[in-house]
């Protein structure tokens, strides 16, 4: 990766001083076309170089989603932080796909796929632990300071990406996240088709085992709505309080009473997660 | 009416601490069923009585994009404010709709159609002003004050209603507002296929001719992005900033500089328009 990677830009929006950026670039991880956005505040905009949220989107979404519907870029200014968005997956007709939901195309889970079809395309956590930042980096006014959250998928990415990763982030948090996909309704088959039969090689991507063996701290928060209508099938917030419990590492979850799934309970406390990374960043 | 109105809940989250409601219903003066979506700061979920303010959408839109892209919750809960987003025409099979841009469904322009086939359900007019908030205070905490704004399209339906009804209203503004439709690309095209060829009666509707008129004073706010791509063709902000001055309205218009059209910027001085609106309905 000597040679700078070429961004297209797609769209851009000035947005609470800042401005809301969406790229295009080819991926070499992972072979395709693929779209990121990234919000730049004020002082990027002027060339000093500030501190960034990777922030991780759910099954389904895009990096769309996370732009329009979170509501970051006021907080994201306030704490002159880059936002960057990665897209769930590689896209595009000569990526594979599959009609089960969870698997495919929108449904990358921020692993690398083993199994065919899959392996020749599905490595997205080498794009965000890799090749994305190398690319971030180069283009865009960063310091060395990285952070990441995520919203479901992406808060499982968020939170397995973090813990595989300590030197690489200075905080990690999650909104709703799939805690451990092998305990996750369908998640068996996810990491089936990305990953084969063998069930070991699923224990080094789950937050509830990774949390056990972690060498060194690194703040992590979580918030979960109580009215989630994937609480208890999918996501099991639980099962990671248990866990950290268990080695007495103090995560922080807030059960918040009545919220759901949706991207309005990202909204809520949206503020308060830049407020911790913030932290974290050194960032002001 | 003097039966209560039915309402199907059609969907609910929390946001904020307060909550986002989306609600259908039979309306006698559209005569079909509509969708309104409404905001319940805490204040109202507890049973105290609040102000409302009316947000109307633009052209394409329905009661989603509001209450998905604006982020107004933060501000509505902080103010303890009851929003409510109307969708932006009558919907449905039965009701007449046109291929041309800025006519039909979609695009009600918040008038009362005169011509066929639009008379028969095009009154947004009268389900804005009566109506809608007669719904509102009879199943919802509301106390007298109302307030109005919009963006583009319900940013003229908010300054034209407003205007037209100093004694409903004890605030007005808007986002990119169209300033005079029959001045606006195209605008002439939907005042004739709803109000047919006599152009008198676009006066009437007109903001830049009701401010010349007014007889008590109003506040009223624009906020007006310069890199808008609808500003020269459509919006044409100077139209009423000349207008106004003409007759020594202190009308308040801001220029933001390097602001598009889109929700990134509504959602940028979002906090300021309810800043405005709370001094005025006395919301706190």
């Amino acid at each position: 990766m000597a040679n700078k990677t070429e961004l297209t830009l797609v769209e851009s929006h000035l947005i609470n001083k800042g401005e809301q950026r969406v790229y295009e670039h080819y991926s070499k991880t992972l072979k395709t076309s693929m779209r990121f956005a990234i919000f730049l505040p004020t002082d990027a905009l002027t060339g000093d170089k500030c501190p960034v949220l990777y922030f991780l989107a759910g099954l389904t979404c895009t990096e769309q989603n996370v732009i329009q519907k979170s509501g970051f870029q006021r907080f994201a200014n306030r704490y002159n932080i880059i936002v960057v968005c990665p897209d769930t997956s590689p896209r595009g007709e000569d990526v594979a796909d599959d009609d089960r939901y969870g698997i495919g195309q929108g449904a990358g889970f921020y692993i690398n796929a083993t199994q065919a079809p899959y392996a020749e395309n599905y490595r997205m956590y080498d794009y965000v632990v890799e090749e994305l930042p190398y690319i971030i980096n180069q283009s865009f006014p960063t310091n060395d300071k990285q952070s990441i959250t995520g919203h479901s998928m992406g808060g499982y990415g968020a939170l397995m990406i973090g813990m595989r990763n300590l030197e690489n982030y200075k905080s990690i948090s999650a909104f709703s996240p799939i805690v451990s996909p092998q305990k996750s309704e369908g998640g068996k088959d996810t990491l089936k088709a990305y990953l084969g039969d063998d069930s070991d090689t699923y224990l080094d991507l789950d937050p509830c085992e990774l949390i056990k063996k972690l060498q060194t701290y690194i703040p992590i928060l979580i918030d979960q709505g109580s009215s989630d209508e994937f609480l208890v099938t999918h996501l099991k917030t639980e099962l990671l309080a248990k866990a950290a419990k268990s080695v007495n590492y103090p995560i922080e979850i807030n059960m918040r009473y009545g919220y759901d799934h949706s991207y309005y309970f990202v909204q809520s406390y949206i503020m308060e997660h830049f407020v911790f990374h913030a932290d974290y960043l050194d960032a002001n």
